[in-house]
């Protein structure tokens, strides 16, 4: 029998903006019955967004626990029934700083067949945005938020950008972005850029680009809200 | 008088692919009449697919050539009259292995809004399809094509990628593909995990993920195929 497909489904960066997602996630959705999501009521607000007269009650969610292995071995015998598997992200692109990275090494390693989907994706936004080289990057995820791992890191960082003409792109968590801020205000040299790209893809979406003395010079605060730090020294 | 704003319009990665396009990009391309361009003729196309009844000969293209200090002078005076520009990648994001980045840092440096359109990028789809780790992950572009820099290169991904836990991306010219993965089974340990995602988001996506032991057991051919090769040691 033919295996089912694993389907990776972006979801919005901010709820409802439904304008930012390309069309062809629809056509999937309204293929697939069965749902493994990282979240179920962010899943659940998106297919009906996405399909207002969709019958949630005939679909089949599972939570993507992947520290427990029974919703992959579930995913696998799914699969094996020549059924496809749809995994929606709770925010921006499943697998990218984000869960789902179990789920598709599992489906390679069963041969079935992985399809992913185009959409918003905060790191490759802020990234955009930021007018720095976007030839050789890296993602850092989060930054350690203790001293004095948090400065060591931040010199790490910088030395690397320098050393390797490599943009450094890194998150905190929110109610942390404030702290960092400082600390690479602190830290960095004069001359090295920083955007912060905030509430990307919202109507509040804030990107500001500049030197690190341009920040120490205005007293700007991001916090409580998301934001992708991207340096280049 | 209120500056313009700069908006990045992702393209396809593959040509007439709009199901893979967010439906806001319909919007901004409605409301700008300036669009500065990686290439013409495939922007060009990109509109009238987007808007079949566009005025294409009441716009303005501008070629966005980096080197020529013209254009980005150009792009000044444009915005300090009030008139925004629409940037347009030739393929997928612009400023992500493309170029872009000039005219961004100029808009930052004028206090110019710029804003990030969501869009396909085969780097995130490739990394989301790898399933390695999407938590820490390294872009390098293009890598060396001459010995012994290329092996030299390769150690160097391999033992990054062991050492940090970082995935590890590249591309190279398609014709080269084949070259390339050669060398990565030649020198890579048997191990090591290799992501070929070759004709992303086309009919013709193929997309394999598995250990360097196991693609030296099979003789698979990317020739001549736009592919993004993801490695985790």
């Amino acid at each position: 029998m033919k295996k089912g497909t694993l389907h990776l489904i972006p979801n919005w960066l901010v709820e409802y903006a439904t304008e930012t997602l390309p069309t062809y996630i629809v056509d999937v959705i309204q293929h697939v019955h069965i749902f493994y999501v990282e979240e179920i009521r962010s899943a659940r607000r998106l297919l009906k967004k996405l399909i207002p007269d969709i019958q949630i009650d005939n679909l089949t969610f599972y939570m993507l626990n992947e520290h427990e292995n029974d919703s992959l071995k579930l995913a696998a015998s799914i699969w094996q029934r020549g059924n496809d598997i749809a995994f929606i992200s709770e925010i921006g692109c499943p697998g990218v700083a984000d869960p789902g990275q179990e789920l598709v090494a599992l489906a390679h390693s069963l041969g079935v067949p992985v399809k992913p989907y185009s959409g918003p994706n905060s790191i490759i936004l802020a990234l955009m945005a930021s007018g720095m080289n976007g030839q050789h990057f890296q993602f850092w995820g989060y930054l350690p938020n203790k001293q004095p791992a948090l400065s060591e890191k931040i010199n790490l960082l910088e030395k690397e950008s320098l050393q390797k003409n490599c943009t450094q792109i890194f998150i905190e968590a929110p109610y942390r972005n404030d702290q960092l801020l400082q600390q690479l205000c602190k830290i960095c040299n004069s001359e090295t850029r920083l955007c912060i790209a905030a509430n990307i893809s919202s109507p509040h979406e804030i990107i500001i680009s500049q030197s690190i003395r341009e920040w120490r010079k205005n007293e700007l605060s991001f916090h409580k809200i998301p934001a992708v730090f991207v340096l280049q020294a």
